[in-house]
């Protein structure tokens, strides 16, 4: 008997440990059966899983798409979408994948029949979140609307999945999903960023990634602002030519001061602040454009005078389309920036309550924080 | 009871009549089963069925996708691909669509699980055919590679219908797919039509649609090339606003003369004549765009160095791709042509060698052939 | 001698009417030298010129393009951009246009030399308005930056020049760069409307064309909003579906009644409402796409929550782009629709003032104010 | 007095020595008036000229855009388009660049004036060449259509400069364009390279450069295509995963071998050989695409079936459009690759024939030949 075949066959539960969400802020580690893949699916055994600001928004308040179905409190969900982890089963037709082989994932499998999946704009899915009290459209998009990955186990659509190299850790791969987002805005933005000028606001975890994605494509300058020198020092690791720190310097300025008075041609929000896309709006020239990755919880008040005059374009992204995540991975396995500078906790499955503890708190500075369960 | 309510009931049987394949044009009228629909598909009533240039293809030699499987030949398989009908029972899920509606199709599924049909380009599924002998892709290209039209049922996806108003004969129906392969061959060359320059080579139905969506979307002019005088007259009709007779006067002058030596910005080549893209090359300005939804059987000499000096883009197409036919069918519901002057022959669903016949020999100069089915 | 050659032969005088604007709402009627035109330009007799909004902003404001050179006040500056007129003299090179032709104007010649009009966008040109004080980039705004058309005469780069066929009207033609307007609105949309779903917000002559055009590329349903019944039911005539009173209807509500809960493709914001924008972001389904040619005057509340989340795009436009007016002229060459329905008052050059009151007092519900200069 | 200041200041002689073509095959050393640079235009100082191959197809045949007007051939017409100098003198406005810049060339400013450049298609100018014998297009297409590089001086539009950074030697830096007409065709064939497949078929300088902006962008295979061993292994030093040696592997078996029978997403083809499109109509999955940026030099057989079936998209090139060059610049100043790899020998202005000599027939295997002007 050989070991490489040996190496393939997973002994697969039929129980799992599995964090569900009861109520608000009520996470319980529970035991759930192990779902079975179906069609154009696999089975993942769960090997690390990051924790991201969209959970604790899930985890606290649900989700919009949620309100439909009630979901997801008291209904047995489980969270968790940036996770990683090691095929075990194959469902029907499947050799995209084979069994040990190391996966990454995307979020959005969408439900592959409304017009949006059907153009393959499948983070628009018109279908989303409708799987659900009688509704039966296929959706998925693992930890938002189907369960996720802080289980021992997770089901997934192979069109969700991106292969993870040898040489890559598995906390690494974690962040696969993040620099997937990062792309995705890039792609809005026109894709083609060699030499051509960006600005990033908001130094977390997408903001970085974003700064490292737009250097590893040949952005320049990229200028990366925020308000904790730490965080900026990370982003010129990651391939920021200039880090301003908004409480030093007016970031508008600093942007006109570093481009001479030009202006860029991108700017990539991905911190939420209230004037963000204003000062985006001054921060671009004629004709700029400006990804939205993040927004305030509240409406602001927005200059749209400045947008009509100066043709610019304001792109929403939600998750990680256009197959972004299969071409961020390739960077990553290509080693174009160090992706684990961000990655700066590790808890087991048991304390995952301890790791959004730390997350939310920002406890010794935590960015990344990631569950290893296998 | 209500009339309405009656209306929307259908009784399904167990078998139908349907025309299979046994070998090289050897088609049998025989009795199978009605099928089934799955989850996010439903079943059809086939009121009509249209006879196209690949179907006379797919009977006489197979396609280049079949030599795989050994299909379609003794496989039992039924062709067909422009047809439409009536749903007259829903898959799971199914809420697009109800019971009673009239509806045409598309032919391209796609199998929604490879990257292709993740991106929305469905008509180039790297599956393609891929459902057979072991194979279990999901892919239907009805009347391609999975049973088709030339039946009194077929299944169909909903992501590969489009409503039929009540205004439009079942005939004029079948011609919905049509339109839409020329709507998508637009849509490649760019899709904004309006005042911009348009040249069809040949008034087959697929040329005459794009002269008449070419014309509805505002392309002026539109010029049409052809042998035969009765076609191009019936272009004239559907929106052309110069025929010309290749036998009369060479294409490639008639272009410049008309255009006042300037050239269009648009080819669309319907005729697979062998020196079509060199005279399309010669008939484009710097920079045009030529569409091939057509070509010759054998290897043809290709002025390759023009296409590079005069940055010309070459773009083959298969089929009716990004939602084109429900774009195509919206024209034709809003009778911005009459797409029912191509539609020359009616006979019954017996009569479909009949209606071959009639077809491969022109009979009548034939164009449209319908089997009126229900 | 032949009269067609007479015909086509101008005496230019050397001096011409003009009117300048020495100081907010200050026009003036004056003698100027009638201008020259340079290398690629010709000088154009104004046969007519419409009022526009923005003719009214520059008038009582200036823009703020202006502000750098301290124009237009006092600075000789003749206002009017929606002209059209008579070819009476070439500049250098010029063959693309011959004296006597016919032409409307698109306002933005851009500069030629910057990076944005590089690569096609002169709207967003980055030299706008720096051809004063010491700066000379040949950047034309015709009646913004450049002196326009309220006078007998003016000089056009041959790329801002559409030709008006013979059998359509002075009037009517100023209408062009309106309809340009809207079709380049249409474009950064996506351009392929046909049987896609449209909602146009604020019924002036912006969202009237955008009507028209949309309805003319096969868009639908169309749907028109605004608070005038008037206007409203001129919608319907140039191509409206269905036009809702605001104040009688909350048209969120009567969009997702129209479409059945689906909401739309596509909304063009032509109302500058201060919550127009929000309520676009609830029209539109996952996915879909604003564009904005109208704004309010100051900042106003936005939801960017419903921007991220549901993968909106939101385009600012800036003028007529993309050659949209050579395609939209096209479409009313063609009469797709009547545009001469919006004009409803004429005035001569000396009644400039005149025509402002009508148009900015709605005098007689007027839409489309035209001064017929000869 | 300043070293800086003077620094700034260059004397720019009367006259300049700058090589002729007299008839075929025939350059001639000769002394010429320095060229005088107009509005938009500056002078540059000649420091380094590279030898392409378009240069000897002008030198022994002319081009096809000049028979026109009889050129290039006794016409005091100066070739050579792959230069780059110092900016000594500014034409009228002049403020994008200063005097003692160093910059790098595009080829094509286009006119400014016909559809094409006006939608930013610079490269597909439609009046291409028409600037002489009575025409006044204002076109320039430096060592195409206007005097080039084999000269101590030249003019250029400002439109067609990029900054060379200090670090950067005068040889790298005439490899730009040719960078730039690769990064125009990675542009055509979608521009989102990172992690998806390519092919380049030739291992000309653009064929290398192919490979190295291909693999700068993290495409992943890059498979490079040759005949030559010594070219092959430099392909790997720019970036390439796989090199096959046609002459002892079937290069589609290759690539299928490689791919896993997947074939790949793009194909630049730099070979010219007489089956290449055919081979990467091979090469390809259903949807692929292929840019063409070489050809054979007369009509060979096309499959043209294969490129409908499959949904193929071929993009013929001309030159370096949408602003390429510049990006292309930019990874070369980050030394994304060693472009100096692709310089193999330098000579002096005066020894012209002897550089063309080494590159039409390869003496020591030479690829980029150099001449060091100042």
């Amino acid at each position: 008997m050989k070991t490489e075949t040996k190496k393939k066959e997973y002994a697969v539960p039929m129980t799992m440990k599995a964090w569900v969400l009861d109520g608000p802020e009520q996470l319980r580690l529970t035991d759930k059966p192990v779902p079975e893949p179906g069609p154009a699916e696999v089975l993942i055994r769960i090997d690390a899983v990051a924790i991201c600001g969209t959970d604790v928004e899930i985890i606290t308040k649900g989700l919009p798409a949620w309100i439909q179905g009630g979901l997801p409190f008291n209904k047995n969900f489980t969270p968790g979408h940036e996770y990683m982890g090691t095929v075990v089963k194959l469902g029907g037709g499947v050799d995209e994948y084979k069994i040990g082989d190391r996966v990454a994932v995307e979020i959005h499998a969408g439900c592959g029949r409304c017009e949006r999946c059907r153009m393959g704009m499948y983070t628009s899915c018109l279908n989303y979140g409708m799987n659900y009290d009688g509704h039966n459209k296929g959706h998925r998009a693992n930890g938002f609307t189907t369960d996720g990955g802080f289980a021992e186990y997770a089901v997934n659509h192979v069109n969700t999945l991106a292969h993870v190299p040898d040489n890559m850790s598995d906390e690494e791969a974690t962040l696969i999903v993040t620099a997937g987002t990062a792309m995705y805005g890039l792609d809005v933005l026109g894709g083609l960023l060699a030499g051509e000028s960006l600005v990033v606001t908001g130094p977390g975890p997408i903001g970085l990634m974003s700064v490292a994605v737009g250097k590893a494509l040949g952005a320049e300058p990229v200028i990366l602002t925020g308000t904790r020198d730490a965080r900026l020092e990370l982003g010129i690791k990651l391939g920021a030519d200039h880090a301003v720190n908004v409480r030093k310097e007016n970031p508008v300025e600093a942007v006109k001061r570093i481009t001479k008075g030009k202006g860029v041609h991108y700017v990539m929000e991905c911190s939420g602040a209230p004037n963000a896309l204003n000062e985006a709006m001054d921060m671009v020239n004629r004709g700029g454009r400006i990804c939205l990755a993040a927004f305030p919880g509240e409406p602001v008040p927005v200059e749209l005078a400045k947008l009509v005059r100066n043709n610019i374009y304001v792109f929403g992204i939600r998750g990680e389309g256009n197959r972004a995540t299969h071409r961020a991975a390739a960077l990553m396995a290509q080693k174009r920036f160090d992706a684990k500078l961000m990655h700066t906790h590790t808890f087991s499955l048991e304390e995952v309550p301890k790791g959004f503890k730390y997350f939310r708190e920002r406890i010794e500075d935590a960015i990344k924080v990631v569950i290893k369960v296998h």
